[in-house]
């Protein structure tokens, strides 16, 4: 309510959620949220670790690609979704030919939504790891495969003139789940991969890494602040206002923000926790939660303003983390 | 025919197979075998990469023991059959806990087949990688818990006084399969899950690495030819003959013959390609096929004697290998 326009500025503050979660597609990830919280939360204000893919479509439109990540079809579809008319998961590989990774059987559900293609002669120009894998070692097969042979499953290797391009969208090694100790997260995934290509090949492959903290998730993130802004304001933004991270997590919220120029405010109610000491990423200023984080902002840029006796602009922005 | 005593010494030559594959208990693998072959190969005579294990069983009698790889409890069979009476798999600890690894839903099958336990007071003491994971992340994410914990899944990280003890029984990091390109092998598991472990802690964990070509598993065969002997002597061998490695892979198989002693044959029907060169571990000799091999050492071994005039002991071992 106070960023919808409930605050001592009368104005609608633009902000948006920013998560290396993802596996389903912005609308249902939305529709589910927004019942959970009774409140509406729009799919433009939310950012998953893979909605960054949204700015490679063009490039991979009408060319095959593997989508990795999520369970069965999900994510072939979050991908579908964005633009991509040809995406592929290592299911689909699998159920074209068993002998691609013989130590799995696909489940009679993962067979049914398989989409039918000869990976024989559908040569793969880019893979991105949307969401954490759940079947490792087809995946690691797979990704192996293509990057040898230059896009073929299963055909001669060889150095392609142009490489298959990789992009993972969540860099975190761990995570927080419901269990006692952090489970594996993509970044786990990352590395088992590269450690088997490196035994293979003798390098590491080439990647682009995106998601929280990186500063391609951070610029992406602000360039979908402008454009709620410029829907708020009615025309566009002249100058971008100074936006403000509310984040848990030093290491990936409170770092990226602070890398990207944002202010940011550490809450104390998920990872971080002050008993065991100050957070390695200093943040602009810590609160007990999000609600107290929001009202700091708030205040702390109505002094500005009146220090400045500028009164023309919104200076205020928010992004907000959640896993 | 020839080994069983068809042949110019009139005498039962030992021989035993020497393979880097495994997955079934010796016993099974044999009566298949022979059914294939139509001809007797008993289960002493056939050592699969997990078999050394029965080495190390008095250790781990009554301790709990996780095992890894092969389909569904298959590998607990195993092992319970070599004598590890508490062996469990991380398809049991999933099935005691779904949140150990929330990106797998274990099958019908694999749900009925679990053996009910308490992990959270079942201190594993050993791990070992019997045969090649199917569930990559389910078991880096459970081996990480175990070594991390000393032993508890779930369990707060500590040093424990007496580290868990990881054994992986096949190095292979790829294997030929029916498929047109190599698969990804235990060798490809092993540096996923240290690569994964690096990251979390900083270091590599100490393991012991069986199979070919590994010194220990070539003691291990000559110790099971020496038992072989004794039988068909109806005595203990003062002096150990000679042993012959037939093998089709210079790297494994013949790699492994020249450092434990052994003199080594290579054929050309399997891995090794002539047109590619010569091989990078040099044998003893090639020839075409394991016929030819055994008829050249059996030749060679009878030069010797009528040489050395020396007729009191055979001299001659075959080791044969296979996937």
């Amino acid at each position: 309510m106070v960023l919808e326009g409930d605050n001592p500025l009368k104005t609608k503050i633009p902000y948006i959620l920013l998560t290396n979660g993802g596996g389903i597609d912005e609308s249902e990830r939305c529709r589910r949220l927004s019942k959970e919280l009774s409140f509406e939360i729009k799919p433009t204000q939310y950012i998953q670790a893979h909605t960054i893919l949204k700015t490679v479509v063009h490039k991979y439109t009408h060319t095959p690609v593997l989508v990795l990540g999520g369970l069965n079809d999900d994510i072939r579809k979050v991908a579908e979704s964005y633009g991509f008319k040809h995406a592929y998961t290592t299911l689909d590989v699998k159920a074209w030919n068993p002998s691609v990774w013989p130590f799995y059987d696909l489940t009679p559900d993962e067979r049914a939504r398989a989409k039918p293609a000869d990976f024989s002669t559908t040569p793969i120009q880019a893979v991105f790891v949307f969401h954490d894998p759940r079947n490792w070692a087809l995946d690691v097969q797979v990704l192996c495969d293509i990057i040898q042979s230059g896009g073929i499953v299963g055909g001669p290797y060889k150095e392609p003139d142009v490489p298959v391009e990789l992009i993972f969208c969540n860099p975190d090694l761990i995570w927080r789940s419901d269990f006692d100790r952090p489970r594996l997260g993509q970044g786990a995934f990352r590395e088992a991969f590269q450690a088997v290509f490196r035994a293979l090949t003798g390098r590491t492959y080439p990647y682009t890494q995106y998601g929280k903290p990186t500063a391609a998730t951070y610029k992406f993130a602000e360039q979908v602040l402008r454009d709620r802004l410029t829907e708020i304001q009615g025309g566009p933004v002249s100058q971008m206002p100074q936006v403000y991270m509310i984040g848990d997590n030093p290491e990936s919220d409170i770092a990226g923000a602070n890398a990207a120029g944002w202010d940011s405010v550490l809450v104390q109610t998920g990872v971080y926790d002050p008993a065991n000491g100050p957070p390695q990423h200093r943040p602009t200023h810590i609160v007990y939660d999000v609600e107290e984080a929001v009202r700091y902002a708030i205040d702390r840029e109505i002094q500005r303003m009146s220090s400045w006796r500028r009164h023309d602009a919104p200076r205020l922005e928010r992004s907000f983390s959640e896993k």
